[in-house]
């Protein structure tokens, strides 16, 4: 099956930083990107006022670039990024990342993934999809995506996600997506993918964090629903938030109702995390994300 | 391909009005439905302050209901509907109406209502999908849904309408869809389905109808994208608004962003019209829509 | 000061009901106002699903209503109120309630309370503003409304509170807006008071619940900040919610960016639900609100 | 009548610029902003895909800044203002502007207005109100702001405008706001003040452009209300858009229900611009506004 494929020209660099604010920084980036013949199509900085803390993304053409990217990464390092101290990343457009799908048993998020990969909006591979049931082992062989089957009981968890880590890294994904996998990650698994694994939480967090959130929504008698998009950190449900949404509801509205709304806030706000973390914009400082427009 | 059905239980009738306001008429109505044992679930009723036009919709158990649905509407008809002078329909929660889904090459509105009829969140049969164009075939095929392929040129358009009027006809269809079928249909073909086709149009009505809205508002530089569901009349984009959306852009979108947006706008949008017809909650009234909660 | 007064010309009854699902309520309370003459306006119904109770608002014309409001109110207890073992209450559009407001420091809430009080459009009486600060004393004279000075200490709040119910029997006040009040009413004042304090905070709620919401939500790094306007129970922001507003926040806000674009959110939110609550539109129903259209 | 003063300490120069895109041109910015020991806080760069073209705004501290206001200006000018070919603004944000106010009867957006003012949320002077109509001048006094009452008649607007304009001219106005000012104003007033006058129209253009759009809102059936805030151009309702906000409506709202939500929407958006314009936020280009964030 396959659909219109976007196309995507665009062969460009996207350096993220964060560092100490300090005079100079953004001169010292930018010319560096001038000496070397990159034309900037887009930079975005700001000074969190409380830290003092620099953060930047820009993003350049590489088309009269006069750098490889091996020469551009030594480079800017010995030049820029140690001198100043940073933290930085550099990411190209034409590199497509490797990414996993963990689910449940809901199809929603999934398919909805799925059908943005098929048209080409989502500009990522998807080698494997992971799961705890077999429900959906279907949709993933429409696609001819790898499904592999591994039940989660509270005995054999560790052995389960030794073998996840292993297809993980057999298959080099560069991130996780947990599209309603209803299962909580370890701790090690979780530290092996620091700001790397995508959840979507069915609530407007710290609103109504942990099991259940519809049904406490519905016993507070609250006005919105809403859906989180988070990093996966050790402490549930408290990773640095991506991106939130909220629907209206209102008395006449029954838990089912809820669940109905709050599926299609789950499976944008978790859509929109994705294209954020592929297209490089999120930068995590302090449990807390910077999102570029 | 077969995921986990929604159950609904629920055995309602649901009945809708629009009469010239008058004394004694929501009383009238509740003391027949009382009268054969129906409970009443929800009921809704308002006054048009301008035309002074009444509408209610009211929907009641029919588990202990002493009349059959022909009694009832037969007994409606003569005890209620003609002393009034009502417009009015009756629709059970147990039948299941037929939907056809039109399309043309863009497979975003499709994969969204197949993913909430497969769910079970949307009870309808789609006994057919009807398309200028051959791109989304393999969507029903896996579906086992009826594809019919039925190009449109300048020159074949009324033989082409014929052949898909008598598609509908034959599989018994009660409404239709326009999932971004990039086709208008003739004033015959609308007169046929007055107030049963649902379209999705990519702006916000009254701005922008006609082609290419998202260009055009990238001329125009708004700040807000939308969506509108309505009825097809024969006036292009005129028809009765069922529901509308909108997302936030900035000058930093490019018109890409806006299709790219703008997508999910149209998916949600047409997903939640069909949802309000589909559960009856929609009259219609001098073109505008009386939607119930 | 004096501006464009808003006519309400409507002459209308407001009957609200909460009681057990049982058969023929709409039918008995309907029936019994086409008795009288009464023309229905407005009917809204619903079923709560899981508790089965039963919850309506219906409002119809007096014009040509055959019964005083004491007939009225004597017949609907005899004929329908107690058979039915309801809970109800009968509201007057001709009768404008009469509202305190609390106030501390802060303007905006009460500024645009009384820019709408000026306009018309909150049909209500203000005799009294009551703050535990001086601050606002000069908005109060310029309309001409009693502002009340009661500092609070830890000492004195009992008797400071005394003081302020002695002033609200005095006014004849029906309900009280606590607009921007900071300071925690006593169980004791609360009690006296049911369902008729109304409160805005500046989070949606349960997220952020007491102090520094705002600081809270900058440091939990949240994509969106609300304001909740909720009745005032002993649970401090624990009542039953009215309604509830958000708006888009992201990393480049500060958290005076988040108090400034909070003030919106809380006036507005403030603002809707006493248009709800003068508009006899809420019940109150398990800690949760019934919000009619 | 004196509320909290927000204080603002900041002391910051913003550089605004649109030029043909070119390389190294955040290079030299910055680089010139580096050399006299500025301390950029924002920067946001951003090239349009279409007509690449180069759009900037970047804020520096001034505390260490080597160079005067006046220095600062030629030297820019020179060194790289002209040899990019840029056109380009700086601003403090220590220079208050000064603010017009133009109104006709409606008080809403001139209450919200001054209510931000008295705040300080609005760092601005305002010298004057202008207005049609006698009716707001009680709120003008109140804040000891100069209030003149220019009615105007087809016949004398010629002459009112050339007393308005010689008004404006005399406060050293910087740009004018019409809070619901239900004039048009003359190409030759508005030459004068290109991107300098802000208006509020209660639709979301360029849906309902001209008179009574809540009227047409109804009669269309839409489902969404909205306003525009916009600069003024010689066409009407056709100017460069600044922001938009919408509320959901439904078919039981009342015209009159359009024209109270919509009057929330109508302050809220108005202000808003009006704080974007204040704090040198808005770029115009070919009939579109760049916000920066």
């Amino acid at each position: 099956m396959q659909f219109t494929k976007v196309e995507n020209n665009k062969n460009s660099a996207i350096l993220k930083i964060s560092a100490k604010d300090q005079k100079g920084l953004v001169a010292a980036v930018t010319q560096f990107i001038a000496k070397y013949e990159g034309n900037i199509i887009d930079l975005e900085q700001h000074v969190d006022d409380i830290d003092q803390e620099f953060f930047m993304r820009v993003e350049w053409c590489l088309d009269q670039f006069k750098l490889s990217t091996t020469e551009l990464e030594s480079l800017f390092a010995e030049k820029i990024g140690q001198p100043f101290s940073m933290d930085w990343s550099i990411n190209y457009s034409t590199v497509i990342p490797k990414m996993a799908i963990f689910v449940s048993k809901m199809s929603h998020c999934l398919l909805d993934i799925l059908s943005r990969y098929q048209s080409g909006e989502l500009r990522v591979d998807i080698p494997i999809i992971i799961s705890n049931h077999q429900d959906l082992e279907s949709i993933a062989k429409i696609l001819k995506i790898e499904f592999v089957y591994l039940p989660i009981t509270r005995e054999n968890k560790q052995q389960q996600e030794a073998k996840q880590l292993a297809l993980l890294k057999d298959k080099k994904i560069d991130f996780i997506v947990l599209a309603r996998y209803m299962q909580i990650l370890s701790e090690d698994f979780t530290a092996q993918y620091p700001n790397r694994v995508i959840n979507i939480h069915h609530s407007f967090l710290p609103a109504f964090p942990g099991a259940k959130p519809y049904h406490s929504a519905h016993a507070r008698g609250v006005k919105l629903i809403g859906a989180t998009s988070h990093f996966v950190t050790v402490d549930l449900d408290e990773g640095p938030i991506i991106t939130q949404e909220v629907a209206r509801v209102a008395h006449t509205d029954s838990i089912d109702d809820l669940v109905r709304k709050g599926r299609d806030l789950e499976k944008i706000t978790l859509a929109r995390a994705i294209w954020h973390y592929v297209n490089h914009k999120i930068l995590v400082w302090k449990n807390r994300t910077i999102v570029f427009r």
